[in-house]
């Protein structure tokens, strides 16, 4: 099966780090193709930056839609666009936030999300309380370390994250961790063997839950909320995304 | 003081509409400047919409700011890039919708909306659990009428809006009704009357929140969630865009 | 338009101290009267104070209802009486404790209360349940100082409740702040301007939600929860407040 | 042991018909003493009336208090100024309101409750909120029967009440009743044989966890919330009330 | 009145410490059968232990019911069997846990549970959450304390359940502790002594929320999820427990 | 990879048909197997027989984790003792009630459940309440058909599913529909395409979310509520479960 995995932002670097984490955990037969939008922020902190992100990010899912997809994966941890996307396509869509959440539930009785700027904290709480798993979160904390830093290895925004993982284990009493941003996707096996309890990145998991939707032939319902766009016209440089022209 | 009121969809007649409510429920010295994004979809009718108007709708927002503003209105009741508005401004920032949840929490114990399409629940459920007024709120309720239907007077229209609150007054001992779409801010008056208990219109509640903020000298707080975006490269047709261009 | 704020206790200070809050964040045009009750407690810590200062505080929102009104404050932090109040008059009815709490929920994801005594801390956390805007408040705290020592300016209480904003925005991650007394009213912008956050009032709130209500003509619903109380004897030195009476 | 009943409406034939099903459903060996105020309504339907029976209701919690007591039961489903008599007393205070949840809370999974007039059901609501059992409620409903309608046997009145019990098992699947009036004392036990289900009154359930609480020597926490009112001065007819009095 | 107090756990001593607190609490012509089951571990700490405490448990509760009785209290603090007991059952069954949880509340605005070990918290806020009392829970503790170091007195075991009141009472402004574990019971007074604020024990609890409902004539609802078990066959050595057989 | 599927009843043709259902969502590569206990009720109705039906299935989780296993899954509807298995595995474990919800939570708004009998209902609120989905589910249903009659084809109890599956669809605005019995895993795809939106069968769920665990290489937690169960005796026929024997 083909799973698309979109990168919110524009960096490239990003959308290369997400496709080797999603391709480690496929599925034998499954295939990945990675994306990023040709406009918008180079990294996502806040609601400004998801905003402006979103036009680009729909285009990559309208574009992927035409092949024969078993689903999409957006790789960001505020599941930009998520329900934007979820109307646009007829494959089923995930976001690596949800899924984290949702990996963590199965595993943990409560869980701690390590993200990276504190400006994202209520951005991933909105998300909890609409997903329903507010209750399974102990605690949402940031590691102050931006998102750009994430970009490659970087022993220092490392050591900042293992501190907060600690701070989380003794004073939230959570069970499992949640690693917050798609680019701590390489972090998550070293940061469980040192600490000693599930670390939780979402991309892998994101991937997973496509292909469980995928082999149980589920899709997303298209009869409420994620309904078919309405067609209409679209004014101005936004034309072309216009929900009768795909 | 100078309050901007921005309809987020790009349909002029709306606009004027709405101007036209913001005015009337304005104090004394009030001045209201309405303004529509000149790119992105005719009307908002979900999540999908919701994505392509945010954009120009924010530079509305940022194009406002270089004016000393009291604060700025956002008059679609889905309260399409709220948050997004909030870190973008430094005055105030309220929504139409999350206007009119405050206005009817303060005069009922239990209100119903009425809305103008089953897409738009999920939409405004999730608001209403963000702001925390969920427990308020009897049910939401589509009396099926497109938005731009709504554009001028429409019999029909009206008719249905007001058999759907028939029967929200009937089934959920709702004790206020919320309207839910700024198209129908002409009709709340004539409803209140003919149904005999209060009718609540965004627009003009949004006017006097902001009002009510500027008095208070209440700005939106910038040391969380709604902090400055931070400098960055906005890519392609979004540059202009960017956190450190305003 | 004209705006009745009662204090719910005895002290005539405070009545004066919170008249010229009303009256600072009142807009062009608006007129303040100020009332307190002839009999209860001079002081409200608590519930016990609270049920005293009921039916003194009703009996000058029933008397003020003779003139026209825009609406009555409740300018006690418990927003003691305000349900039988709401029932009581015609106009509509806000208690600054929720005033405040409508206004950060405008500004801020997350608020916490800086209230008095910790006796209190139950009364509010109801109230805030209530009203439904509980999970906007990270926590409500007590600076440990008696309502009276508000009286007039008084240096070590200020202090107390600075270094109780200091220990909120350290450890709740709050974005705002609100003052959780009537006579705190003077301290809010010099507070504000020390810590770098909202900090709110909520007499000058609630003044500028009954104009938005009042310049939206809207009133309390009649048809639930605060219907007109039904015609009955009162027994003994209650007879004259009895609903037929007035 | 004593236990002190205490009518929050002036109606002497409404405490006759409270004291009788409290001695019913005593244990041997406890004693009741029933009261009712001398000042305030002859019924309580909705907020207004309530806080013109707090006063006259908490005098006589005072002056029982002068005898050693088991505690005392606050004999209106409204569980009139509960709050303000813990404060006030040292012996434990139970509402008939709250006693009916907690009954019903052990023997089935969700309870409906069938009150007198539609007002009162958000105060019923707010209660269930406040204790924490709204989770275990089905639905509140009103039989639309004033409350002195049920000062004495009065058969269209029952039947009104069990045609709403009916309505309750058939659209609520909720698997107890509770009856939203203390003068729905007598009706408890034939509502239950005609419809199958547990019927509970509060008044005989509060004077069961009076005794329950006696026994395990529990006494109302002076830590927080209920801690003794501070002394201070009532201005005017209150002033006997006033805590350093006691 | 006969109520039958069952220790879910196999320790004879453990049934001993219970019947005593058991029969302390109990009102004058109670009359006190306390047993355990014969097969099961030897105490419940967890889920794991549960599930095995249970068939045991059950034959006790199945057994007791050819008598004439007032009703059942399980006696483990996480309400082993709890519901499956209610099916089994005509007449009522209380445990421990929702016992105390219930007295708390009425003598309380928020408690703290001390309990033994830390996998048991889990186990603990799932009860809280059902019985629908988490909103009056400040926290779950554990003193780190084996259950079965409780057997008999043991002053190092009483010392830190007794340091661990004391953070509670710092850090989670509780008004009371409830005790978290049967054999806690023989400590709830001098702990309250020491500490200044009710300590309650659920054993005292349940009995006397067993004699409530005996006096009121309240048994399990058998409209709902309690309903009897339906008749049929028990494979292999459980099928003595068919319900057809009892 | 080998993942464990345990039918917690011990009707063998109950068992081959969720064997069928497991191995058709499969991955390429995954092998099934499928056990039953050899003790217990022939099918689980409510909260009793789930009490029997754990012993024997907790047995076969305990020898099943002698093998290197993917994990398990608990298929009964009502998640029967998916707490303790997760403590006595080390392998994942999913039930399929928690898994058909997560599934349904990714591709829907809101979904609601039709269950086989209505004493069922509350085992299911109650999970999923602990799973913090409750707000994700519309509402939980009940074809009035049992257990056993899903054995075989049985088109009259399709017929009530079916009808069940429309009301729930015009009545809860729901937007997918989860079977409520593993009984009903080879009616989801024809009552899918019958009415229009995604039916989903738990059992497929929970194999790819087990898939999607061991690809990421994820774990139960064993630092909380799931920590392996402490050595200890248990007494009597369940020697042999203690948990130092395995």
């Amino acid at each position: 099966m083909l799973i698309h995995v979109v990168n919110p932002n524009t960096t490239k670097s990003f959308t290369q780090k997400i496709e080797a984490a999603a391709r480690a955990a496929s599925a034998p037969g499954t295939k990945i193709i990675a994306t990023q939008p040709d406009m918008g922020p180079v990294s996502i902190e806040g609601y400004y930056d998801e905003a402006f992100a979103m036009p680009g990010m729909l285009m990559r899912i309208v574009e992927a839609e035409k092949q024969k997809l078993a689903g999409h994966v957006i790789a960001c941890f505020d599941d930009t666009g998520l329900d934007a996307a979820r109307m646009a396509a007829n494959s089923p869509v995930v976001g690596i936030g949800e899924a984290a959440f949702h990996a963590a539930s199965l595993i943990a009785y409560k869980f701690s999300v390590i993200t990276t700027l504190s400006r994202s904290i209520p951005v991933i709480e909105h998300n909890l309380n609409r997903y329903g798993l507010a209750a399974r979160c102990a605690k949402v904390r940031a590691a102050a370390v931006p998102v750009l830093s994430l970009e490659d290895a970087n022993p220092p925004a490392r050591a900042r994250i293992s501190q907060e993982i600690e701070t989380a284990i003794t004073q939230d009493a959570c069970e499992a961790i949640v690693l917050g941003c798609a680019g701590m996707a390489d972090l998550a096996q070293s940061l469980s063997d040192e600490h000693g309890l599930p670390v939780i990145d979402g991309v892998g998991a994101a991937v997973g839950l496509i292909e469980m939707l995928a082999r149980n032939s589920l899709q997303t319902s298209k009869v409420g909320g994620y309904s078919r766009p309405l067609p209409k016209t679209y004014t101005g440089s936004f034309a072309a995304f216009a929900p009768h022209k795909f």
